[in-house]
């Protein structure tokens, strides 16, 4: 951010007042700008022992695969935007379940919530994000070539919780910010 | 927002190609400005039977009652966010526990996220944003004094949850968009 949204003089970093973090203050109406960090959705929908993976049409990481995923939009709840997701990149209507895995990407600002999905008819496609859209058993997962580490934790974590006939939540974090890819 | 933050120059309302929504684009440089949900963080702290609210210093809702909750800041998980908060309002070190709730203020363009926590010692006190903090027993909540909707929620959850022994986590969404205060 070099100018104000507002009024569009310069900004500087500043600590406002009260405050105890830098933010981008307008050198001209005094507003300040603040950051924060965006949520990315998206779910693991299974149809018949499958699940929907898309090869990625778009950079970042253009060919490699995920599952439907965003930047989720104002105006909608986090399972709206999952189900938006799936619609937008795989052209496909799924139903969401239960609240898979909450993934911190320290150094990207970014939240990444996906939840468990079924797909109730194996009706979908490839949207222009994506290069193709596969119905894939659980031991064809491409583990090498998927797109993102949050994608690989969500995916490990839905089939060990199949395994053991549980449905629960999980939290992690990667931090690339420090040389060793970690904060500790 | 009226001005382009990286040049400086007028934006306008647009969908960019490829895309489904109006976006604020720069006439000069063409970059697309997108507005997503913001999250808010913050946890019910519990010591011995009672839980710490904070009486609200600042607006919105000067003088109602909330647990410790704020904006989740860059570069934080939404514990540390949580516990962050009870030190800010509080001035209380907490431990943060289990999911709670998570709520969808959708006039607002925020996702609120409360998980339960553990004050260790009865140690805390009115940091400038609150006017004063209490540990209230659980009869004594002023629920026609809470600073939010999203605050009633959770606590209400909270004590359900511990009178039937379980920690489920909970989703609802608030929406005064339309005239009665509900999309449906």
């Amino acid at each position: 951010m070099k100018f104000c949204s507002d009024c569009g003089a310069r900004v500087a970093s500043a600590i406002p007042p009260g405050d105890h973090l830098p933010r981008y203050v307008c050198e001209a109406c005094g507003t300040v700008h603040y950051e924060n960090p965006k949520l990315i959705v998206g779910c693991v929908p299974e149809f018949d022992g499958r699940i929907l993976l898309c090869r990625r049409a778009i950079e970042p990481r253009l060919g490699f695969w995920t599952v439907p995923a965003g930047f989720m939009e104002n105006g909608e709840t986090l399972q709206e935007a999952a189900a938006r997701e799936s619609r937008e990149e795989a052209l496909a209507e799924v139903e969401i379940g239960s609240l898979l895995t909450v993934v911190h990407v320290l150094h990207a600002n970014q939240v990444h919530v996906f939840f468990r999905a079924r797909l109730p008819t194996p009706s979908f496609g490839p949207a222009p994000e994506s290069l193709e859209v596969e119905l894939v058993p659980h031991a064809e997962i491409p583990w090498s070539e998927l797109a993102f580490p949050s994608t690989e934790f969500t995916l490990r974590r839905y089939l060990e919780d199949l395994a053991s006939g549980s449905q629960g939540h999980h939290f992690t974090e990667f931090d690339r910010r420090t040389a060793y890819g970690a904060r500790s």
